[in-house]
């Protein structure tokens, strides 16, 4: 029912919790594993921060995000590849969360997208799960969020 | 993965999309599925009614949504097992949908609850998707909106 699994990774415990979800599905459905880790831009911040404090070393703000999350994409590809996901594939990608995740599945024809929530389970929810709130609210296709 | 699925019901189009994928999932994870159709209560409605147009008749409000609900809850649950699910509960709930549906899904020990949003895919689905939203902020168990 599902061939192209999305899921938005960003190596916290709420999306460990919906990269088990995926793999699980991925394994019953016979499907492919996309793993996307979006990092924001740090450029501006840079910019501004030259400005003020031009002592600070911030030049490389962008390259340590880009390895957090090339390090998180990787692990949740090699959690689902040992689980028995045959084709995991990982990505990493600058830009705003729900906008980026939403369109690189668009890209890639997935046919759900599994995120995760703060999984508090509660009003808190309304605050804290935007990035989930606002995939389900933009996304053509299935969102699970866990 | 998953052994009791939730579907919300309400007999619009965007709820057949999620009994769809409800029903191709609960047969995947051979999973039991529970119909809920939720209807909101107009009896207060009615008592203001009631005192300003005494001749209208809205005493039977209730029974209709009730009837209503009913068969679009027996519409689902035969469409589940015309399409093999073994087992298949329908239920109606009168009250707030959302907290309506999250309270029954943790009342049967459901894993997974799955809604229909409007499937606009859009900016304007922040308006329109609000149950679907709100189930995700409150549910425990993972939840699919499609």
């Amino acid at each position: 029912m599902f061939t192209k699994i999305l899921i938005a990774c960003d190596g916290s415990n709420g999306a460990f919790a919906a990269l088990e979800k995926a793999t699980a599905l991925a394994l019953l459905a016979g499907a492919e594993l996309y793993v996307i880790t979006v990092y924001r831009h740090h450029s501006i911040l840079e910019a501004s921060l030259s400005m003020v404090r031009g002592d600070l070393k911030t030049e490389n703000l962008d390259d340590t995000m880009r390895t957090v999350s090339r390090e998180a994409a990787e692990s949740a590809k090699a959690y689902a590849r040992d689980k028995g996901v045959e084709k995991v594939h990982a990505f990493i990608k600058g830009g705003q969360s729900a906008r980026t995740i939403v369109a690189f599945a668009k890209e890639k024809g997935c046919d759900l997208i599994v995120v995760g929530s703060r999984g508090l389970g509660s009003e808190e929810g309304y605050m804290l799960g935007s990035v989930s709130h606002k995939v389900t609210s933009i996304a053509p296709m299935p969102v699970l969020v866990t």
